[in-house]
């Protein structure tokens, strides 16, 4: 059994200014590049994750390129004290988190999607408080087509790789 | 324009095996993951690169899976004291460098290829010594099927990104 997950990597622009702050500010800098999590870490045995990929090309030439949009810097605080740029909600991402939690797919009760790309985690108090005071006066705004996402898969030293590509409308079935 | 460059990435065993080491010996270990590198970073503009995906597609629908095989450790020295898997310079893997150096890609003259997977360089003299010395006593030996190769953008930080994966034979044109 491998650990796998799915995501979106924004264009080099916002990934670049997301790192800025994350190499200071993220205990994940060094184990995946900036994303937006579409399906936290699931495990799958070789023949689940044959059915899944297939299931995924679906779900990719089902789904039109669309744009994201980040207007402003968030948190999760109190619950942790995260910070992100955060990613409108919009319906065709909403969308693509729905079809990974359903039918073959494990399912994830636990939360809600709210779309984002982490930049700061398990601060201790006093720095989250700096640091989001500081950064939530900037102006962060970024508009960025999405044409795919990419399944990866978890080294023993916690870092990701891909495994694969879905680009939108263009898979092979 | 980007920077872009072309691996396999091996399967989770040799990327764990290989990381072993890279963690304490490889000073681009947080950068990438454990690789094979096809081709070394090249810039591209937009639309370039749209006319090399297309070639890398046709490549992958042109190259049967392989299996790739290990079973030393081997060093660049006296060039670089780089240390690193090697990989057994089958024809399967050498067409597909040959391909991405030819036509409508950019040459690269500077090196002959020799497959291999980096786990240690930029070791100082001493340190170069002692490790080379101790890995080259242990038995490593692999066998890994290979059905895809990754592109892949580099970060201004100097990580690299997966772009798209190109899986053989299965690629939609």
């Amino acid at each position: 059994m491998m650990k796998y997950g799915i995501a979106i990597f924004p264009s080099k622009k916002i990934q670049d200014e997301a790192n800025a702050y994350r190499m200071r500010y993220d205990t994940n800098y060094e184990l995946i590049p900036p994303h937006i999590t579409l399906k936290e870490t699931f495990e799958a045995d070789e023949q689940t994750l044959e059915e899944l990929i297939t299931e995924l090309k679906h779900i990719a030439n089902e789904t039109q390129p669309f744009s994201i949009n980040i207007n402003k810097v968030s948190t999760f605080a109190p619950v942790t004290n995260t910070i992100y740029f955060k990613v409108e909600p919009i319906q065709a991402l909403i969308d693509l988190h729905d079809k990974m939690h359903q039918g073959k797919f494990t399912e994830d009760t636990e939360h809600s999607f709210v779309p984002h790309i982490t930049i700061a985690q398990e601060l201790v108090e006093d720095e989250y408080s700096d640091v989001f005071g500081s950064i939530k006066m900037k102006k962060i705004q970024f508009e960025d087509p999405v044409d795919r996402f990419q399944l990866l898969y978890q080294l023993d030293n916690g870092s990701w790789t891909v495994y694969e590509s879905f680009v939108f409308g263009k898979e092979h079935l």
